[in-house]
């Protein structure tokens, strides 16, 4: 069910989706930040609704259904953030939703999704194949599969964020730091932003996308995979639309260590007084962490911040 | 030296401090909340730049001194946002500026003070008169004292957040609620928000500007007062010109326990994924306790985010 006849995103879906989204939800803000005697910028995605960049997406995608595909519902796989951003969408549309997480979904994630509405449907994490979970409810209720990233309204959505961004700093960033699962903001921004540097960061040993740009094919990740704090940036692997829009257009990836992770954590705290979840302090790591030159109009995304208050507390804690 | 020849502020001076705070700072966001199936307004004060509200009336201040003012410098008193929103604003200003702190005022605060390049008096808190120390100071220098809430600017400055939240609401709010320490920003809203009800919401035990309200005269903190967590809501009393302007004005007082603030602080965490100090949930607290009447159009002040980790640490485990 996850189709190869998609249609290509595009920069005019990029801009149509941020139209689409300004009449719902204000932007969210552009925080300035010192990093070793440069200020730049923060797009603070965590202040979204759900706490997170997800909602763009969703909202993008579910607007774009017939009244026939939305009596039938949708489905999404995700581990929990996409999953807020689906249930959210479908919940203000009036639009039955279920989502497929793991059953080892941070507890916070699968506490907002049920509070959303949305039916929960878990799969073991990484037992099962979560794909063949979803194609089965979609083909059972002839739903549609509203993919985490693999698909080009969720991408156009995603995009928006930069559109607005250009917006706030009155042109384009020179470079964006984008923290990456699949691909899906990666490439919106790519397409948003066409005079940026694009910056996909993944957890360490994670870096699918980073591997695929390399090789100009799709990698997937191996069967003993390390492990990571970054729960949102677990994909198996990118999508074909994704590489398609990033291939020749991305930097060369750069991966982060839970370490310089949860430093940025606690930066993001002391400096930004913002809770950052691990994967959404993925691209300010790689900031800190000088793995990517900085500039005044390079701009992080703070992808999100769904996090449980124990494990924030030992992060603060420096363990 | 707290002079009692003041000028009154005046709701075209808060407009006026609205008007340049806006040249140079972008809107803090006012964020939906939904508390007992209401949903109403959070105002992210902790985004400004110095994660405090502190930062609008010492910028309407200094940028009204003159140039021999500026050449002599300003001293402020402080626990640490106003001494931060002072420092700030001199620096920007090329003024010289000297804070006088509490010596047990968080580390954070008096870190974060030093590094915007404020020299930093420290006094023994409550042994010694603070005003005392920074009437000396001023003497000596023939130096302005900024004070942090009994000063018509100040007073002013801090107004400018409800003209940012009017503006974003696109009417005036039907009720503040503001965390309140001398009754600064308490008296600034009450000034931009005619139309609104304002809420004045201390810690328990330190209800100075309530007991104030409630007896038509300035009321000091006894001997012995409780402890609080909230540092940034203890003074020993307001001033002339915060109770005239608030006298007849606002509601009466509201009263915050601390695990009141530690379970706003929380909520703050899971809902907005923001850091706010103790002091910056109070108004939150009151609201969560229902204390106060909510509606649609009410806003909650989050005034500051500085907090120390380990403490912010022991909150979210509930301690």
């Amino acid at each position: 069910m996850i189709r190869d006849d998609l249609r290509m995103p595009t920069r005019e879906g990029v801009l149509d989706a941020a139209a689409k989204i300004a009449l719902i939800l204000p932007p969210t803000p552009l925080l300035p930040v010192e990093i070793g005697g440069v200020t730049c910028w923060a797009k603070a995605e965590v202040l979204q609704p759900v706490g997170a960049f997800k909602i763009r997406g969703a909202w993008h995608r579910l607007t774009a259904l017939t009244a026939e595909e939305c009596e039938r519902g949708v489905v999404a796989v995700s581990s929990g953030n996409h999953a807020q951003g689906v249930a959210w969408a479908a919940r203000r549309l009036g639009i039955p939703a279920t989502i497929v997480m793991p059953r080892n979904a941070p507890q916070v994630k699968l506490d907002a999704t049920r509070a959303l509405g949305a039916q929960i449907v878990l799969y073991e994490r990484p037992g099962e194949d979560r794909d063949e979970v979803a194609a089965r409810l979609v083909e059972e209720r002839g739903a549609v599969l509203v993919h985490a990233f693999g698909d080009p309204w969720v991408i156009e959505g995603q995009g928006s964020a930069g559109i607005e961004a250009q917006a706030q700093l009155g042109h384009s960033p020179s470079r964006i730091l984008a923290c990456c699962g699949g691909g899906g903001l990666a490439a919106g921004l790519a397409l948003a932003c066409p005079d940026a540097a694009i910056h996909v960061v993944e957890p360490q040993g994670w870096d699918m996308v980073g591997q695929s740009l390399a090789r100009g094919e799709i990698v997937r990740v191996g069967s003993t995979p390390p492990a990571t704090i970054c729960d949102a940036l677990q994909p198996d692997a990118t999508k074909p639309i994704n590489l398609a829009v990033l291939q020749g257009r991305a930097e060369p990836g750069v991966e982060v260590t839970d370490e310089e992770v949860r430093a940025a954590q606690r930066f993001a705290f002391s400096k930004l007084r913002l809770v950052v979840e691990p994967g959404g302090a993925a691209a300010l790591a790689a900031a800190l962490a000088g793995k990517v030159p900085l500039d005044a109009d390079t701009v992080i995304m703070l992808t999100g911040g769904n996090t449980d208050m124990a494990s924030f507390a030992r992060t603060l804690a420096g363990r």
